[in-house]
């Protein structure tokens, strides 16, 4: 998740066709920085560490997304990346319009997670949309936690962390990097077991 | 400042006596591992970037510091660090029991900000208290933010950026620095001018 330094990870507003909320383009230009570009998926301009991360993130053997994201990026045509399977939390029936053969609607995170854990057959599944990341932190299904700090103080948005359960969760930093105008951090969460 | 990854410099419930709120005292572990040692000023322990920050800051020359702040502290018996001048922003009268010699009170945090200046003589001032900090951020007279990372999900408590201006204040980051149980983050406040 690319997020400001005061946790907002997208700006006010968002809605399809502004899927990153008001001014939200700016916590992603590490990634994309020409504004018009926002469905590129060429990445060849990162380098270092910005590159090897979002490696990774496209190296995911399967996606969980929350309706809300899906919907705002049109459902990335079914494709997120390589045709990996998708699955969108939802309560909701699937609209006609966002159904594709890989994705599938799932109405709690814990069997989301599951699903698409077996579907990645042991490689890295990728959590995508604030409120779906949360539910799995709370849920107690999400392994670690990647945040892009953006050197910019929003002031208002969506933020990553609201409403969250009332208790500590323990964090690890596995890794950190800067590069230009984004510093990477890479946390375990700690499960009491 | 302290501040756990989704954003909170203190517990809920902070009072005198509980000045760092319930389980607020998690976000200072790095630098009083010790629980029942709140008010120790002896920081041999720290070491590498730790040591050199807490070091900084106790060679500012002028405090400004918020009034609820101050007061939940006890006012610091009238000595944040080496008697230094200390600025308490307030637009209410001074308690009688939280005055010193070298405590002013003052009403705006610009004029606060410009007396803690010339009293540092071109030193550094340190800014204590989240809502202290805000309204310098608002204000435009915060040079540096540093953000001591802690890697921990609080959920609840005081946030440090709430009631923000609604609009993109830009940071530079000049210094990253990991150790263990912190990440310190030190930002310069870019100005339009």
């Amino acid at each position: 998740m690319s997020m400001s330094v005061d946790g907002f990870i997208a700006g006010p507003n968002a809605a399809p066709g502004n899927g990153l909320g008001d001014e939200g383009h700016r916590l992603h230009e590490w990634v994309l920085p020409d504004a018009d570009a926002d469905r590129r998926k060429d990445l060849d301009h990162l380098t270092g560490a910005s590159r090897e991360i979002m490696d990774e993130a496209m190296a995911t053997e399967a996606v969980v997304v929350g309706r809300r994201t899906f919907e705002l990026a049109g459902g990335w045509g079914g494709d997120h990346h390589d045709g990996v399977p998708i699955f969108v939390l939802s309560r909701r029936r699937p609209d006609p319009e966002l159904e594709w053969p890989g994705v599938t609607y799932v109405s709690d995170v814990t069997t989301a997670t599951n699903l698409a854990r077996n579907a990645a057959g042991g490689k890295d599944v990728l959590v995508h949309g604030a409120r779906t990341a949360r539910l799995a932190l709370a849920a107690g299904v999400l392994d670690e936690l990647r945040i892009h700090l953006i050197p910019v103080l929003l002031g208002r948005g969506e933020r990553l962390f609201d409403d969250m359960p009332p208790h500590h969760i323990e964090l690890e930093l596995l890794h950190a990097a800067d590069e230009p105008g984004v510093t990477h951090l890479r946390y375990r969460v700690r499960t009491e077991n």
